[in-house]
């Protein structure tokens, strides 16, 4: 019997966000891997066993669910937000391409998520209403001269820009870098929005001017979205402003 | 009576992509508005009534919407994919600021949803694993010189690449100029994906190398996602193949 891995997206938090879709194939696993805090998310299942793993071990917790399905079982591996954006599922399958032919030969399916960026921008209005990117600020797999070459040809293109892994305890200073090197592309005025755990019981978003965006108004579990030159900030009486990217754009770029 | 408009993202079609929360919202409101096709996915609910419209009148679908919701109904609109995306999100916050002060005492919420790319990434593996951007090919409401300008950029930054509203009857040739384009940037060998209809019943995935991607193999319900250089294609014996863009890329961009 052909085993089966099902790659899941959890969406941002809340189970609100879990499509009937997810909430199924988590149902239907036999057995569990994930990140903790992810897994900490599902629900019990009667006879469903779990394979808890630490953040930092993508592709070998990738290979352990693999040769797990190998053996016939239905394995779920579940992700944060979207699998697809910065997630397992692309460790899944460079692991597919660097391992045994059997690897190949499973059913394998990804399951999407609200990815991150899309619940920030849905807290704070439209921002991502016009064309935008998204970036991984970690250099843990890339140089950090690409990171710094991505986030200014995305400013110059006019993009809205969303940031991903802005800071971590071993990535202090590149945040800053990166709104420095913004702020000699985009208008001081241009808002940036902090969300902070967006989808969960402690969300938190902040708006603020580019010329005052800091990078300590971010943490690990932050989404970040710059707006292009065109983001607009429509301030309301008692109320959390509406910031959106307008649909149109004027030749400039 | 302050009224209340949610804006609320349907997914990409079935409703194993309708989150809790989408669901939610549509069962409590009052009134929908929507574009003809989107509304009639929402399943009927008694005592709720429906104002459908034409794909072409966004501005006055929100303006009607927010119009209805100032008078202290729970209006929702609906919106295929994430209402944030290329929706109606940036629509109705644009009228909002252009429109009477009572529109800016109401409650807005944006409901998130899977949007187009998430899903055609899904279906085809981890294309968007790495640095991506999304680009409207639309020429209604940006120069078309904008639009090369752009994908001219994202290319040379080593982003993969998400176009929506690709063709249409009105703009034939611009999806074709676009390849063009970015054959003279990418490798002839860069996966580009078709996914039409993805998440509906009639859904289809296409893997085509860059150098044989052509207009005619979109339509209007249809998500493009090209690689980039780094992108690659795990063939498989008696499956599709699985796209991925690698976690990790070299200096080059």
């Amino acid at each position: 019997m052909s085993g089966r891995l099902v790659v899941v997206g959890l969406g941002p938090g809340d189970e609100r966000f879990l499509t009937p879709q997810a909430a199924e194939a988590l149902a239907v696993a036999e057995v569990l891997y994930g990140y903790e805090p992810y897994l900490a998310r599902v629900p019990e299942c009667p006879g469903q066993t779990r394979h808890a793993s630490d953040n930092r071990e993508e592709l070998g917790r990738a290979r352990a669910a693999l040769e797990h399905a190998s053996s016939g079982a239905r394995v779920a591996m579940v992700s944060g937000g979207d699998p697809g954006v910065f997630a397992m599922a692309a460790a899944v399958i460079e692991a597919i391409e660097a391992g045994p032919a059997k690897w190949r030969a499973l059913d394998i399916e990804v399951v999407p998520g609200i990815t991150a960026m899309l619940a920030v921008a849905a807290k704070a209005g439209a921002p991502l209403g016009h064309d935008f990117c998204a970036i991984s600020l970690s250099d843990n797999l890339k140089p950090w001269d690409l990171v710094e070459r991505r986030v200014r040809l995305a400013a110059e293109a006019g993009f809205v820009i969303a940031f991903y892994n802005p800071v971590s305890k071993a990535r202090p200073w590149q945040l800053g870098t990166a709104f420095d090197l913004l702020r000699g592309v985009l208008p001081a005025g241009t808002p940036v929005m902090f969300g902070h755990a967006v989808g969960r019981v402690d969300e938190r978003l902040a708006v603020v001017p580019l010329g005052e965006a800091r990078s300590d108004m971010a943490d690990m579990a932050t989404c970040i979205i710059i707006g292009s030159a065109e983001t607009r900030v429509v301030e309301r009486e008692g109320m959390p402003p509406l910031v959106y990217s307008p649909r149109s754009a004027r030749a400039a770029g």
